[in-house]
């Protein structure tokens, strides 16, 4: 969540090309820059490999179908051009973010013409995921309104909302927002939102309403694995300010406790026993399945 | 609302400078590209001057104050960068489109550091706005439930859903969407609606549910002058498939008639007398306020 130092040195990749990130550009016409006509995925690489790469190309994959947009590549396509990004840039730990958009035509709502490529766009951003002080602090939270449009669950790069989440969340001193809609709990900002009670882990059942989070999918998985029972409905912001904990997870962050929501102490404002856990087993996890 | 020809001798503008549109790019950090994080106008151009742009740049203004968005130049300046684009490109009517954005900075939801220049692009379009076979024919139109963000009295470029809209009505053969929400219409995908009924000229109040449109503004007001009698309140579907008459209106638009709605004639499925009529006086007021 802490702002990433610039790294004038980057080698991204442009539709094909490798290049320095100071010369990475894109035409103003690009429908990803007049109309947000685009998606987006984030992979995280530990250790130079791919972390759960295969889950975020079939989650790209239904995004671009869902709008009726054309793949710019192959899944393997896409994916070895993520592996030579982290060679090219001696990638350790970080991210890999990759964006499609519906290419360059005149400015016109409707789609253009079918035979305009898509755009695709990567580049490397490099960030302590393991040892992150976050992880061990916690992180608190506020809540705010979720005024999102209604397809969360497609991955579009309409972030404005997350956008202005998070800068309220920081200045309110705190390090992000979960988002509150007709009475409950939909997510965080870019993540998905979890609380404990009572030995039972709670987060929203999947619909429209929220991103289909990679991580959550891992994680749940993990927990069924260790026997912690998972509840997938929704829950309100009185149930989040009682919780015994409180956790988030994400491809960013995997699993980070949250140790205040609106201002409530959760549990005893420690990360409690549960994230921790499913944060341990999380990452031993992926760093057996390394691509 | 036709496809409008490419034009790949056109001059832009790019943050200060004015390039071939061929050449016109921004960073792919930039915050429009990957986070919506920007805000648009479009002024409509006739005999090579501008249209209510005094409107326009107040909106820009309301626009970027609600995000916390720097302004990029004075609107004096702007003003004159979107009349030097007329000149260069010998534009006689059309539009010109202006983005800005929350500049370029390494991606981060967060608002990047205070010193982060905003990004402002802008763009001719050449298109017949007065001579339109579309304003004598009128429009047909679908209805799509409204699934855009909370905050659309804000002119960002969040646009996926009206794109989607807009694509929806082209392959059901019509021209437009009428957005659905809460068993009301909203407004048009890129646009402000209006039915008439029993000589009154419905349309929905401002608030955060709807643009608040330039056009619209101006047409009320002439609309009152012509002591015609305009109620600002919701209407719902069925009110609009029963209506005497039906138009929408917008900078790129001016006036449309509006003759078919979710499959249902209105009137007796031609442009009937209102819509015309305040599409004559608005462009005749307008030719008279030219700068």
């Amino acid at each position: 969540m802490a702002n990433i130092p610039p790294n004038k040195s980057r080698t991204v990749y442009v539709n094909g090309e490798y290049v320095s990130e100071t010369e990475a550009k894109i035409s103003i016409f690009d429908r990803g820059f007049l109309f947000a006509d685009g998606v987006y995925e984030v992979s995280s690489v530990l250790r130079g490999q791919l972390v759960d790469n295969a889950a975020h190309m079939a989650r790209l994959e239904r995004s671009l179908h869902a709008l009726q947009m054309r793949a710019p590549a192959t899944a393997q396509d896409i994916t070895a051009a993520m592996k030579r990004l982290i060679r090219e840039n001696k990638l350790d730990e970080g991210l890999i973010y990759l964006q499609v958009t519906r290419g360059v035509a005149d400015r016109d709502f409707g789609f253009p013409a079918s035979d305009v490529p898509s755009t695709l766009v990567m580049f490397p951003q490099s960030k302590s995921l393991i040892k992150s002080p976050t992880a061990e602090t916690g992180i608190k939270v506020i809540f705010m309104e979720d005024i999102r449009w209604g397809r969360r669950d497609i991955k579009t790069i309409q972030l404005l909302a997350p956008v202005l989440a998070k800068q309220a969340a920081a200045e309110a001193g705190k390090q992000d927002a979960w988002l509150v809609q007709d009475g409950y709990i939909t997510e965080g900002s870019s993540n998905n939102a979890y609380i404990v009670k009572d030995g039972k882990i709670i987060t929203r059942q999947l619909s429209n309403s929220i991103l289909h989070g990679i991580t959550r999918r891992a994680v749940i998985d993990l927990a069924d694995i260790l026997h912690m029972h998972v509840i997938e409905r929704a829950f309100t912001p009185d149930e989040a300010r009682q919780a015994d904990e409180a956790f988030i997870t994400s491809a960013s962050t995997f699993v980070f406790p949250v140790v205040e929501i609106d201002g409530e102490k959760i549990g005893d404002g420690t990360p409690g026993r549960i994230a921790p856990r499913l944060r341990e087993i999380y990452i031993k996890n992926a760093l057996e399945n390394l691509e």
